[in-house]
């Protein structure tokens, strides 16, 4: 076993303790869950999955569902036309609050149950059209077929009078596209989905990886959708806890009832949590004790200050009327302001003048977009003031 | 003029055509400021400033002084103590809502009014004292020494009386430490600060270089209150409007009706604007346009994607029983995990094992913890496997 | 044309010419409603009937049919049963308010839609029964079989999505004790019965005639719940205007989106009003101001004080040992006191005592409840005194 | 003993035995109250006074002085003005609930803190000459000075803060018209003023006698003035309990925190009891049950239907041309319908008619306006059909 994987066993050992908590009851079918499952899975973006405990065993997705359903009607309809029926603010309240625009029935935001129904409900198609497009782009984001709980469905359907109304609401205000048996029939369904722990973490994952899935290489969303995706998360993850979530983990989250939890830190993996008991805001406690303790020790908080990194400029020596610049590492704003500053002045101050300024992008990882910009931007000046400028880019890092 | 300031000044020029909006005349003195006034500046966490407009007008900080004054709080007190008064809730409300739990009187966040006059109130001393510490802190961030505008304090003080409402109702409840007198009067003045866009643009940066004024090289906070800071910013730091702030533009922001806006990308920069007719929900319209376009051109957005990096792993040669691993660039988890991943085929799969793994950093600009842990655990699972593991570190990179 | 009507007729013309407010069109076939009808009605509790207008024009009965439903369920179960399913506070909000208790999903009161969706689905039986039941009761208190306008309740089953809603959360909580479409189909027929101003008038006159309808003499319902009814009417009969209408009219009334308004005045008359323009609360304009107009010009407000009474002593002569007293009037509490007071005088005083005291009410118009109480004690403390008590009652007004 | 003190001095044993509740302590004086402490005293219009129990021990009047003050700036400034500044709708809310309206900050009604201490605020006058008027006022309508309880104003003075923040709400929002600590202040030495059980009950008498102290004659305010005070009794006196109140009990009453009740019953009587223990909603525990115990067995309810009284018409009876009818008791509309009817018919349908029509209205004890309105315009009816009308009235109970 490697250091991601002790490390998150270490992790479920501690947690694995605590006993507080109960079971979601308010579906009938739920209050069968095992209190004791407890499982965590970390997938990278590159595909790589580390896993502890019952990472396998599967629940339903609950609210999980919710942004990555958010995410295939932003794929459809662009965010112009899903702001339209659903908003983005976080509402301060529970997730099955009635937080409404007075108006128009639109929901604050589309984690809320009343969000969530009106934006499954956008989804193109009949209920049969539409669940199956929405279990298909669900499994597209596991990297697996995802199985339909009938059992917890059929509880879902027979109890769920509170997001019916939830639904007439929008309705009466014009945000719900469908009638309101057909929109909660797919979103119990939805919500009734099965996964494990690991299909959570690929889920994020996928995510956190521009909407690639890391395991199977199928692109399932658009980069753009799968940032504003996280974004929602980010402030609206979490109910009521989500400011106190961003402050204790700062990853971009979602929780469900049955149990899980997912979070991402973008570009780096996806991660899963399953225990079946929950808070009074209906958090799992064991997976936001866990994920408070990942963050920690791992300092992930995607606020958290790296350690200020060297200089980008490797070297800098002139050969001839050529100046050479080698670069390192990752190019961002901080890197590419160092090295337009000194570019800059390599052309303005050093006499004779180099002809040419070589930048060599050998050890060079990636290039940012506002670096990208930066240098080009510098490249142009030095252009126009007569030096040649060079790119040596053996490994393809720069399309400057 | 380089390409920062160039940038600058195109997205300046392009947003000031921009009529719509109203300057705050709800205390009076506020109503005087110029409509066409539009200033913005950019520092970066190595201390550099751009700036466009009128960067170096002054205004007062109105609500931009809330976070600043929340990290004084948090240094002093730390969050466990703080949080007892003031929670990190949006509220999905406006910025001079009533938003307090209703036994406590404690305000959702530091960031609405209510939460703002008790976090202020927390500060030691008496109000002389504590408005000297406040604004020696302000200052702190800025870099200068800010000054009070006597003018706007005083009709801030008589006209305030939404603002001593809610200082009652939380005292009332028990969340605030003092008298309402004595707590308004400090939080008028801390409001009635003189700022320009430059100022901001400091103090924002020093919050993303976790803490440390990057001009004047002073550690103001810690850089886990600076953390804390932005958490805090980043859910709840527009008011109403958070949620859609943090899709349209994904940076910890903080707006002020006296027309200013600061922002900080983490360990890059931060950028004050200052135009001030202001939207409904009290934010500067060219402020926001302004943020929203820098966010999308320079894809600044802290969930936007960087494009995939390359492997991490430079070389990996052998040479008699030394296997020695040439690394590159910037280690995170994902590099980490590559580099782990290989180093352990190495050890398992190669034949005869090398007896020596060397593992050279010289072209590594940083480690994040995780990847140090990561690598950490590595090398003990290589050693009690008894390979010799060495590291090469001519930059003084790694602390492994 | 007696005076009654004479006043009738100019006060309704006097309004007629108002043009304030809107016929109501969120139900589509209401907005079909001629502007210019206007009609009114009064019923004293002894039958006769005086109008003006259109007050034999029919129109759907909406919201006025909750009080009357409200009797009925009283009239099923009793006070304790109904009101653990609808409460009967003010809630301060608008007809379609989401008043409930948060846990149990109580409506505030049942006149509200909420409590009235609620308290329609009480009374036995399934759909067709209940209706059927309603109708009934309805057409009791009207004293004719009131007709379905079966426009209006198809158009109101087809757009009723809010009262839908508003159902759900009720059934989700656990006042509702029956299913959402079997629940508000039932009452959107209730809400579609047409009904004239006459007909409101004989069903308030009913009410206020102790629940026996002056008409057709049928007993529709309990005093005790008539009272009750009425208890409720004067608190949340209109809405979010509940305060001002006590204020300004001072009668237990109800109002609905149809432009009907009835209003009572117990042991005195009933009233019906009918003009389909609505102002922004959805009572009828020429309504309310005929019904404030009446009130003032005739002190009908229930508060106003009558001209203090005389004595109710007529006299008072003693003729050998026996002394008799005369009362006159309606003795109420006040009357009473002057009686007890004068006849213990008469027991304490008199030299010698009279042997017999005889009280006269031959020219007594009612006994009050209270005078009875009082009467009964003081002759129970002259009997033990030894004076004997007569009564002298040919009209039969005492039941002493 | 008569017959009305033996009655309170039941009810008073019966519900002394209570033990439920608890003595208000939010202000710290309050909690020093003896909770066996119980009195109660009804005061009829006629100034008579019936008392039981600890009725003349004195407590601070706290929220019963409301609509006393309110009652006082109506009679200074008129409804209307008086309503710009304060609403009449029950809010369904607590007693120090912020129900203001969002744009002027205009309290809810008189009868909740906010409303009250606005009302408070617009007697003309310093606080010292506002507070002479308000306790000159109230003691007029209690018929004897009252005294201040200086510990208790020292107490809510200090601990004010709640009530202080809804002041300061009030005076952003343009509702209040001075400052926030003359207002307070002045309203907590109205509050802190000292009453017992009988004060009260006079108190409420003066209402219930058209704003004439019924013990010294006095003329407080005007009728018109207590019927309104008494409406805004009626639906805000009890706050979230004012619905339940007119339900069960239906008299317009206002409960204080010192353990104080008054109750109206117009033109009869008013009613004071004390007892300490609040129930959660601040209202005296035994305070409640007794009033219960007292409409119920007494017939006091407002809305309660009376017996059908007699006819009005004591004899009618043709002598040469001259008709005489005599007529009986109290003329309300119901008696001057079946008067009018009677007459006309006379008028019509007997041959040879009678020239001249005689009213005998020597047994009549009073003519409420609706029925002088009526009998008024009958005898125009007649005089225009050339019938002589004749009253005789050696009463003089008419002004028709």
């Amino acid at each position: 076993m490697g250091p991601v994987s002790n490390a998150l066993d270490d992790i479920l050992q501690r947690n694995a303790v605590r006993r507080d908590g109960k079971v979601a009851d308010y579906i009938p079918e739920l209050a069968t869950a095992d209190p004791d499952d407890f499982g965590i899975a970390v997938v990278s973006v590159l595909g790589r999955t580390y896993a502890a405990g019952d990472s396998t065993k599967t629940f339903t997705i609950q609210s999980i569902s919710k942004p990555f359903v958010y995410a295939l009607a932003l794929s459809e309809f662009g965010l112009a036309e899903v702001s339209r029926h659903v908003g983005f603010e976080p509402s301060g309240e529970p997730f099955n609050a009635i937080s409404l625009e007075p108006a128009t029935g639109r929901p604050a935001n589309p984690l809320i149950n009343a969000g969530a129904i009106v934006t499954s409900a956008l989804i193109t198609g009949d209920a049969e059209a539409r669940f199956a497009r929405i279990r298909e782009t669900l499994s597209a984001f596991a990297g697996r077929e995802l199985e339909l709980d009938e059992r917890v469905y059929r509880s879902e359907a027979a109890t769920g009078n509170r997001n019916r109304a939830l639904a007439y609401l929008t309705l009466a205000g014009g945000a719900l596209s469908r009638s309101v048996e057909d929109a909660t029939d797919v979103y119990f369904r939805q919500c009734s989905l099965l996964v494990s722990a690991v299909d959570l973490a690929v889920m994020a994952a996928t995510l956190g990886n521009a909407g690639v899935n890391p395991v199977t290489g199928v692109e399932v969303i658009h980069e753009d959708v799968a940032r504003l995706t996280m974004a929602v998360m980010a402030t609206c993850g979490m109910y009521d806890n989500s400011g106190e979530w961003m402050v204790r983990v700062g990853l971009p989250a979602k929780s469900g009832v049955g149990g899980g939890i997912v979070a991402v830190q973008p570009a780096e993996f996806g991660i899963g949590v399953y225990s079946p008991p929950l808070d009074s805001r209906g958090n799992s406690t064991r997976g936001v004790a866990t994920l408070e303790d990942l963050s920690a020790e791992f300092h992930l908080h995607m606020l958290a200050h790296p350690k200020t990194p060297r200089s980008p400029i490797l070297s800098s020596e002139q050969d001839g009327d050529v100046h050479t610049v080698k670069l390192l590492g990752e190019l961002d704003f901080i890197a590419a302001e160092q090295i337009v500053h000194h570019v800059r002045r390599l052309a303005s101050l050093t006499e004779p003048a180099a002809r040419t300024v070589r930048i060599d992008l050998t050890n060079v990882t990636t290039i940012r977009p506002v670096a990208e910009r930066l240098l080009a931007a510098a490249a142009t000046g030095l252009r126009a003031g007569g030096t040649t400028f060079e790119i040596v880019d053996p490994a393809h890092v720069a399309e400057v």
